[in-house]
């Protein structure tokens, strides 16, 4: 039997052992419906007994490269292409990749019928890797996706999966305590909130972030948040109906710069200047939007390069079959102060 | 010898004359080193005793389908993510490839490194085609994509190649020609141009356009022309230009929307009215850029959905191995009236 250097067992271990040829391994490991049961039971027994585990994929893609690596885009593509964060992700995805000499190749995943096309297009040998972004836990991708023989880095959480993915992440819910914090030192009082959607794991510690920092502060989050859709009509129709439902409020800590830029409007429209009645904090530090915007927004930074950087990274040590654990790799956030709050 | 319906030569005809394996056929059309100097010179003497002829290579695809297209952006990064008619048509590639059952996969193409990448990722077998976006008349990208043996569509001009390649343009001339024609018909005279970058063949369109009509009219276009970048700064930088040489301008038609909202911007601060004083005509009719400006941009209306959906069409055709014969195609423009002129 051969054996890799580090004596951990290779594919070759596996079909040698199963009696297979090294493709009917390969393709029983993949779930091919190509093979007989007989020889996907033999495989998945010798793969059990031998201890050959999927991370180890990466090290035999070593010698099969395509130069090329995916980045999977699972959102609705009008949400894509019209935030600014999620291009400054391609942008990032790129650069990366191409500098690490890999081509980047973006997929979108849009549904259903989107899903079975983008899991074809993975499994089918055309790249060396993933970079997934996934972020609505409803979807049903990264759950596929952990059955792929595939190398896979998720940015941001992978769906509802929690376990045995590799993910680099922001740290939302510190986010919102330090826009919170910061409001609260300058002496706002009822401070409210535009969440995202709820849908959506990082949302939804934005969302808790804000909470438990003003219950600690003593104050009462009831009636003072709105949920809203990430887009910046949304963010404009949530900030209205907080200022009709709560007139005295004197701040708002939203949970994207894109929906910041339409609570300001709503604000303006409303009468209320930026930030003498009404304080303003969003999330995302867009550079063409945050400095672009009256008042320049004050908001939470969160680097997509940075983000990206470690993907690739984790990406390339699990290619070159380095032994990295499945993890949750946590990068910070901090606060940018310019005028709007 | 196998003969395909119309009885016109197949792969397989070509390495059975050749006597080599229809792999070895392949690699050796497609210029793989790893096939020795006899079997290339055999294969290649085969195709053309047989006349086989790489716009069939469409027809043996359909066997061999991935799922997959390319659509492949041969732009500078920076300008692809940020310039709303790039994402538009991202956007419509998509839902075109999606409807028509495909998966894209979206490549950028920036520079010499990602050159060699993006060939030998689409001459690798996994994508069945590729929709191909190259402007820049210096790009060698369209010249190289000729000797691959995969179906390719450019939307818009393909470089400097005029010949044997299926394009799918816009009538650029006839756009400028509207929107000149417009403004001498509501009595301006001194009618200026912020031109786009002339190594790109639509750029140079539009501005031959404007310069004929003009001149057509008994008008001087002397030093009523700037050259700038197809961005904001750029086509504010350029109206700068145009306003310290020609302060009595009375229009100028500007050959993208982003540009045109970077030279209403400088016509505000040098405190002329538009368009009382200067009256501007754009080029593109982006949704979210053009009804989005003060005062609502007129400008020549291109739909890049239509423009992708041809594109998809034609590459449907060649996938499905129809004697398509590479012709441009050229796509009607109109004149979108709102209150800038």
């Amino acid at each position: 039997m051969t054996r890799s250097q580090d004596d951990r067992p290779t594919l070759e271990d596996v079909a040698a052992f199963a009696g297979v040829s090294r493709s009917t391994a390969s393709r029983a490991l993949n779930g091919d419906a190509n093979v007989s049961a007989r020889a996907k039971d033999a495989v998945l027994a010798a793969a059990r007994d031998l201890g050959y585990s999927p991370n180890q994929a990466a090290r035999s893609l070593v010698t099969r490269r395509t130069g090329a690596v995916a980045v999977v885009l699972s959102e609705p593509e009008e949400v894509l292409l019209g935030d600014p964060y999620r291009t400054a992700v391609m942008r990032a995805g790129y650069r990366e990749l191409a500098s690490s000499g890999s081509q980047m190749v973006l997929m979108f995943n849009d549904g259903k019928e989107d899903h079975a096309r983008t899991l074809r297009f993975l499994e089918g040998g055309h790249v060396d890797g993933a970079l997934v972004f996934a972020p609505h836990r409803a979807d049903p991708l990264p759950r596929a996706l952990r059955l792929l023989r595939l190398p896979i880095v998720f940015g941001g959480p992978a769906g509802n999966v929690s376990r045995g993915v590799h993910v680099v992440d922001f740290d939302n819910a510190d986010g919102a305590r330090q826009a919170v914090t910061h409001l609260l030192g300058r002496g706002r009082r009822r401070i409210a909130t535009v969440a995202g959607p709820q849908d959506q794991t990082a949302a939804v510690h934005r969302l808790s972030g804000w909470r438990e920092t003003l219950t600690e502060a003593g104050l009462d989050p009831t009636g003072l948040s709105e949920e809203a859709d990430f887009t910046l009509d949304g963010g404009r129709a949530a900030m209205d109906r907080l200022l009709a439902r709560e007139p005295e409020l004197d701040a708002v800590f939203v949970a994207s710069d894109l929906m910041a830029a339409g609570a300001v409007r709503a604000l303006h429209e409303a009468g209320r200047r930026v930030p003498e009645d009404v304080a303003v904090i969003g999330f995302d530090d867009n550079p063409s939007l945050a400095t672009a915007m009256h008042p320049p927004l004050t908001t939470v930074h969160q680097d997509p390069a940075a983000q990206v950087q470690q993907m690739v990274a984790t990406l390339l040590a699990l290619l070159a079959g380095e032994p990295v654990p499945p993890r949750r790799h946590v990068l910070p956030v901090s606060l940018r102060l310019r005028e709007s709050a």
